[in-house]
């Protein structure tokens, strides 16, 4: 399939739009931004991700030869603009707010001001690209906040959507300060740690699952985890007693169990007390199965004697809200602020920053949304430069910088905002500047 | 990115299983079958997808040489075994229930026969593969129910789950029965017709909304359908009447008008009178925005006057289900049937097929799972051999197949499973065979 960063992954009105644009001669530059009109009801803050993959995408924007030809089959589109396109590139400049910075409802993270048809035409990547990981993101750091401490895994490949959405998705959890990922492909392409062991099917396709627990043991001698649910789970704690000592003259430690079914807390429980009875001491127990953030904090809260989490499906699906209400919006056009005024669905107008104010004791206090240039404002600008004339601007970030920001950024957050129930709102406010201009232009009717 | 369809994109446990069974000498034939566990609350039925995609990834299975020697570098695995990996292929047997298949739950969709260390490693892209776009063509059908008759467009790749997801949702969705999709490179890839127009920051980027309109006609002559909600609905309406007969005047005829926002019924019903008293009578009305079946059934009985819509984000995200609770089990090991005994994740062992009966008028009547070579059973069997020895078997098939297959199952489901509401339960009994296998590997504690 492949081909996934290519710019004919777009809707047709991209193409269409520009068709007309070329014809009109419209080539002004346009500032573009995106934002999250609404913070979904079951979050009290998000975490903005996949800003690198965007960059990527667009320093490589370009058509093929081949699918322009393809494009030209299609009937809509002149010889003359399809032309146009096989030259087309992205020459614009980005700014944004870093990744693994909270941000909240209608602030811009994203910026692309360019010459109208480019910073049109990469509009449904630009959302697709930022939208996962963020909402992924948003999701994962709720479960970091539920289990302080804890080891936490991305376990979601599988039901994930798609090849993307299971790799971005273990990028973005390991982002908001997941441990790592089951995903190998993650661990190769972004360096993320990578964790598993056995699957149920391994102690079926053994006779005795005993056998199966020892067998695995001598392959595996340096990360022995065993999953202990296939058949009854505390008769198999008991067999991972036995088999210790038989292990240890071989200078094999049994590192931990896995649970995957059941009443985990009350397993967990059972577990813990044979581990221990038997001297196993230093032997973790890690669950999973249909975990999510509500889960974890509800087990630990019983007491749980759990050292980590496989977190799957719920996490990389983000179950409870599987997408950001987002949008990416004309701002300005022709040096001439813009907005869009259909019903339930109006925008701020113009280029824009966000200033963060702080208290004495450094907690954030509140957010301005404000015009980019508007004179008097005080606060840590969070939108930065990051491309310039469709190049990168300075250094590369790494995932452990957005890992540090992120922590440093919790430290700093209202301790209400940290509850997984949605607690108070986070105040944004708008600046003077930015509620005048859209006085003055709906009072001329724009 | 690339690689989505490297042999790499799995989940860690893989390669750990596969060495053990490579270091104990377990290469036996294994049968894994692929089924969904309970129908969502939210569905009636499913609808099977994805299997042409899997047959591809089987069919190119492999780890590059770059792969497995960065598979070196983690430490867990010996340079014998992945020597091993390194000569991996698929060489087994697959059987499936084709794409456009209704289906229940328990009854196996897919069903993987070969060497264990074959049909274990390919589990997690299996997976991922299926349950996507099973899910999206079973969310899609509802649409497809709930407005016959109406034009169709997926319109929901920017907030797909990446790029995958998009491509593979547009494939799902037309498959289901959508009359095409707004993604190009799906359009491309998959030859789904494509559709599109304008965006609201077309009609923002020109000073005034009349003016834009009539650009728009000019430069895309043969397919006019014009946004309408950017200010104020009914008065672009009015604009739209009033441009046509200048358009008329160039050869231009505007085929249809666009709403995005707003109470569609109210809109919709304003915007054909205003239409038709202008006498553009053949000019249709489109919707799009926050669209789901539910919606589509609401303002269709509401009586709005509208010819099509755009369904997005709640189709390719499914929304009320973002994941089906499905899984990959090992069914039979060395001729001998398994099964997983974890509570509440039994699985039904053995090999199996299932058979579906009809009542007289040719509508579906129950279906039965059996042990596949089962004596003594009637019905029409679901599952066929699709790959043999790692190979495709027979042509492969297109969408227009897969369609037409849907359109005729629709026409044989009872009529009370076509509600989009959750009626009754459809009858998936369990044959003598299979309970009399349970039965006996219970006796003797298997």
């Amino acid at each position: 399939m492949n081909g996934e960063n290519t710019a004919l992954l777009t809707d047709l009105y991209q193409l269409t739009m520009l068709q007309a644009y070329h014809r009109e001669g419209m080539s002004d530059t346009a500032s573009f931004e995106l934002f999250v009109r609404k913070i979904p009801p079951t979050r009290n803050f998000l975490v903005a991700a996949g800003l690198d993959q965007l960059i990527e995408f667009l320093e490589s924007f370009r058509f093929s030869d081949e699918e322009c030809e393809w494009l030209g089959t299609l009937g809509y589109f002149s010889q003359d603009f399809i032309d146009y396109l096989s030259k087309l590139r992205f020459t614009g400049d980005v700014h944004a707010i870093p990744e693994g910075t909270i941000f909240f409802q209608n602030e811009p993270i994203v910026r692309v001001t360019a010459p109208i048809s480019e910073a049109q035409i990469i509009e449904t990547r630009l959302i697709n690209i930022i939208q996962l990981q963020t909402m992924i993101a948003s999701k994962a750091i709720r479960s970091v906040l539920a289990a302080p401490g804890k080891l936490l895994v991305d376990f979601g490949l599988r039901r994930a959507h798609g090849a993307e959405a299971g790799l971005m998705a273990a990028r973005a959890a390991y982002l908001a300060g997941f441990d790592g990922t089951s995903n190998v492909l993650a661990g190769k392409l972004f360096g993320i740690p990578t964790y598993g062991t056995m699957a149920h099917s391994y102690v079926m396709a053994h006779d005795d699952e005993a056998d199966a627990f020892e067998r695995f043991a001598e392959s595996l001698p340096g990360n022995v985890v065993l999953l202990i649910d296939t058949y009854d789970t505390l008769e198999a704690a008991r067999k991972v007693v036995a088999l210790a000592p038989r292990l240890a003259a071989k200078n094999i430690a049994i590192k931990g169990v896995r649970l995957d079914s059941g009443d985990l807390t009350e397993l967990a429980k059972g577990v813990r007390t044979i581990l221990d009875d038997g001297g196993l001491t230093q032997c973790t127990i890690f669950v999973s199965g249909d975990l999510d953030e509500h889960e974890l904090s509800r087990v630990l809260k019983a007491g749980a004697p759990i050292d980590g989490f496989g977190v799957g499906t719920r996490l990389t699906t983000s179950r409870d809200m599987p997408y950001l209400n987002c949008a990416y919006k004309l701002q300005e056009y022709a040096g001439r602020p813009r907005r869009k005024r259909s019903k339930g669905k109006e925008s701020w107008p113009a280029r824009k920053q966000v200033y963060r104010r702080y208290d004495d004791d450094g907690r954030m206090l509140h957010d301005i949304i404000a015009i980019e240039d508007e004179p008097g404002l005080e606060g840590e600008p969070l939108l930065r430069q990051v491309m310039a004339g469709g190049k990168r601007v300075g250094a590369r970030e790494t995932l452990a910088d957005m890992r540090a920001r992120l922590r440093e950024q919790l430290q700093r957050l209202p301790v209400e905002l940290a509850a997984l129930d949605k607690s108070s709102t986070y105040p944004v406010l708008i600046s003077d500047g930015l509620q005048r201009m859209v006085q003055h232009m709906e009072s001329v009717g724009l």
